[in-house]
């Protein structure tokens, strides 16, 4: 979260919500570089929502993630909402969905599926 | 590649290694964290191993990509190596492996596979 | 469909709905078999949902797709529905959640996400 | 295996080699169609690659499973190969690649990437 001077932004049983913003040293890369920083973000998202359905000190690991890029990350933040499909003690199947948003606009760049496992 | 401190290792048509310490900074991180940054070095050498396959200026985007977390980041440096499986004029099937290695060992950490397409 | 002996029960822009009956034969296998069967619902009802999205006698392929198995095919009949994520010319993004039904309760079993082509 | 009419080709440790006539009915289908029999045979010859990994009586399951189409499925027979890239107690991650066969000529048509579970 650090590395991405994120915020976390929605909290529910299930649901996270971060944001970050978008740095010019974000919004200078080109082509490939984009999927890295929006995985991470959606990536993160979906972990924590992982981490609101399981008890205790446990930790969440991603075990495997996909990432659909719709559109190029332009704009003034991304905001990552990542939500749990099915909970589970041994696999939690996850989603989340990247936006990028300005002061009036807020467009979807990203979709993520993928597993989480307690650890 | 910069935000990595990445350097390339490997070039050939269709193929790409590149390399990144692994630094206190990421070694410290914990549970889904280290997805975001293996993802990235292997979506980059993907990326890479697609731009030798394509003619001209083009840029290659990343429209879709998986990744399967096989063990913990641990070593010195990581290393991508990006391969394209199936060449093409508007989409470039690829694959990578990303291997974290110190001076006497190489266990490989993740499996990607994915979709660029020349922009 | 007809191999699945399936029916349309959904049809707007961007989604479509398609049933099958979880026939005896399908119920008896174990194991990996469901998700063949579970996916082909699911990529069938993101392709038509792709197709509503284009005009013209255009076809769509199947560029890539992944699922998650949630829950066995357990029920009476499985329903797909497919959604368009993102249209496109050249890429259209689509979603699909498959659901075992019985008379009176219905499962979620299953979450596609992929990249169909028109053709 | 039986309703593709499939027979095994290869038998090793962390590996399986499956075989399937391309049949009248399979080749008259169209776009998206083919997606599910090349994904079924990519993901049975991934599943029973697990299987030679595993001790004791288990089954195992496909917990999520990801295809890239790369060429139509022409030609007289289907092989799909599926190795296992990481085997585990909890998780299994596979890989496949399924290839259309002639007498003389053998081309890639797909590759998978996914995750199965022992049961």
């Amino acid at each position: 979260m650090a590395s991405f001077d994120a915020e976390l932004v929605a909290l529910e049983l299930g649901f996270v919500g971060i944001a970050a913003p978008i740095s010019e040293t974000v919004s200078q890369q080109h082509g490939a570089a984009h999927a890295g920083l929006t995985f991470a973000l959606g990536d993160s998202a979906a972990g924590y929502a992982a981490l609101t359905t399981i008890e205790g000190e446990a930790d969440v690991m991603t075990a495997e993630m996909k990432i659909n890029l719709l559109r190029p990350a332009i704009g003034d933040r991304l905001v990552a909402e990542g939500r749990v499909i099915k909970p589970g003690r041994r696999l939690i199947v996850v989603q989340a969905e990247v936006f990028a948003e300005t002061h009036d606009s807020r467009k979807q760049i990203a979709l993520l599926q993928g597993t989480m496992v307690p650890n």
